[in-house]
């Protein structure tokens, strides 16, 4: 079911301290090269002490709000599609309003969380009640300070990750125009669900009451079976996901996949048989930022022309859970 | 806007251990009574090791399905409406689709955090799209182990909360019944952010390498403010929310406040004039069970048979946040 929802603005914000692969490789004792070989990545944004989540959150928001000459009262809610929480409690878009300075804003502001896919489901599920008209303009912010939780024992995970914050503005489309959100597709296996986890700082083990082990509360990610998953699925679940659009891979003007590890994406762009051209990386200076990597996606594309009005884009990507997801929308 | 949607079926799990108010008495060394009169809960549940919060949620959602006569496969989405996270990464929702076994479901899994409000939150934001059509049955799940965060240094708060879990389905409402949700809205002031929180545990203050104290990993509440906060805005909030949905007070069968204590409520329910009848509290036997005490309400008004099929309820909390929120629907 096509609905009418038009992206109006975006802005970003990224850490000011570049890290890059070469340093990664002294600091973990890897031959040099080893980072930037396994991951892609050459350089990334770790945030510094008072770069928090809500922080660069906050900043994402204002420049898409600054791009569309709009106020935060022009605007009826706030939705953090971030993958991980800056407090257990309260939820994400509370504190990013108040970092944002707008304490008294009244404006509707909850978390919708699907870890890598936050932004997807946020904008796939949001999507719906601005085709209603429950909310004309809604803000989706995707802030993630993955940095605070690498272990830099595990070198494939902690070679990849990257922090920064991505806001995005959307609303009805006005009459006349073709922007749409075409059609959107999400699946959970379980089977997944600690392939890519932090165990730890949640109730199920408490920071001081539970039993956790220094390693489970950092980020440790089973690569392998990740991506033995992601292929497996890829092309049924690309199948069932662009039937629902009525449209092929021929159709998409632009594809943006969630950033993992180039070679994982090399490996999807081969499956899937797309061009350079149709097929977006951004790895190398961005690193994986967690929900944060397709909307940087969308960010970059239209900062950068890649996308106009009228193209078909499509946001593809797996996130833990395991979950693999995919929103054909025309920009 | 109204959506025809339907709760079709609830599903609870509480954890075995009971807790009363003069065992906490004992606990935290105060004078005996002082638990009961101040928070009004007279015994809680608190949950042992193997409860998990996905455990809890896992066990609610299979009684709400039992009761359908449905099975998991029957239903297009799993939503987690818990206000703490089990882990930090993945989000709640694939935890308890894997505490079911249903580990290749390929059922759409995540969820939305409003903290105490996150059921409210969720049952509107999905029913927009069981009204489209997108989904057509889908299950919100809310689970809270709050037991494991519980300051007992901070009596008022530890003396007040209490776990358990609470599953609800939706969908659309059949051709020539009246099931409906009649309106919504939600409101977040984040001067409140932090008068209910755990500052540390998310990215803000990781476990090892943040510089926490101990009480940075507890919930802290600072009672007074928000019951200020919720005094001054419950009138005109509630204007704002019957004004949408076309009804009064009088028309509502049921309303089904969050449990805070029991004197708050009790100041709420004088301010906005409902009977004992019409204003319902369960506090003393569940404690606040941060978001699963509305669907709680929800869960128990409709088993001791409080609502009927036809009657109007309404839905009515405030949150961390700080949030209020209130949902008017016919069941």
């Amino acid at each position: 079911m096509i609905r009418n929802v038009k992206i109006i603005s975006t802005g970003n914000y990224l850490p000011e301290r570049v890290v890059t692969a070469t340093e990664l490789d002294e600091k973990m004792g890897l031959a040099p090269g080893w980072c930037e070989k396994k991951s892609g990545c050459v350089e990334r944004r770790f945030a510094s002490e008072h770069e928090t989540s809500p922080f660069m959150g906050a900043r994402a928001v204002e420049r898409a709000l600054e791009k569309a000459g709009l106020k935060f009262s022009d605007c009826d809610a706030l939705i953090s599609t971030s993958g991980t929480p800056a407090q257990p409690i309260p939820c994400t878009a509370a504190l990013i309003q108040e970092a944002m300075g707008e304490l008294n804003s009244a404006i509707p502001s909850f978390d919708i969380n699907a870890t890598c896919l936050s932004f997807v489901a946020g904008l796939e599920t949001m999507s719906y009640l601005v085709e209603a008209g429950k909310y004309n303009r809604v803000i989706l912010v995707s802030s993630e300070r993955a940095s605070v939780g690498l272990n830099f024992n595990e070198k494939e995970s902690a070679s990849l990750m990257g922090d920064g914050a991505v806001a995005v503005i959307i609303e009805k489309t006005p009459e006349g125009e073709g922007s749409n959100i075409i059609s959107s597709r999400f699946e959970t296996y379980s089977e997944g669900a600690h392939w890519a986890e932090i165990r730890g700082a949640g109730s199920n083990i408490h920071p001081i009451r539970g039993n956790g082990k220094e390693d489970d509360f950092y980020f440790s990610m089973q690569g392998p079976k990740i991506f033995k998953m992601a292929s497996k699925l890829m092309l049924p679940f690309c199948d069932r996901a662009l039937k629902e659009s009525g449209l092929t891979f021929k159709d998409m003007n632009l594809v943006i996949p969630h950033q993992a590890s180039r070679m994982a994406m090399g490996l999807i762009q081969k499956k899937l048989q797309l061009s350079d051209d149709q097929f977006y990386t951004f790895v190398e200076n961005h690193g994986n930022q967690v929900s944060a990597s397709i909307p940087t996606g969308v960010h970059n594309a239209i900062t950068e022309g890649k996308i106009k009005r009228g193209d078909k884009v499509m946001l593809l990507g797996t996130g833990a859970g395991f979950s693999i997801g995919a929103l054909v929308f025309t920009y």
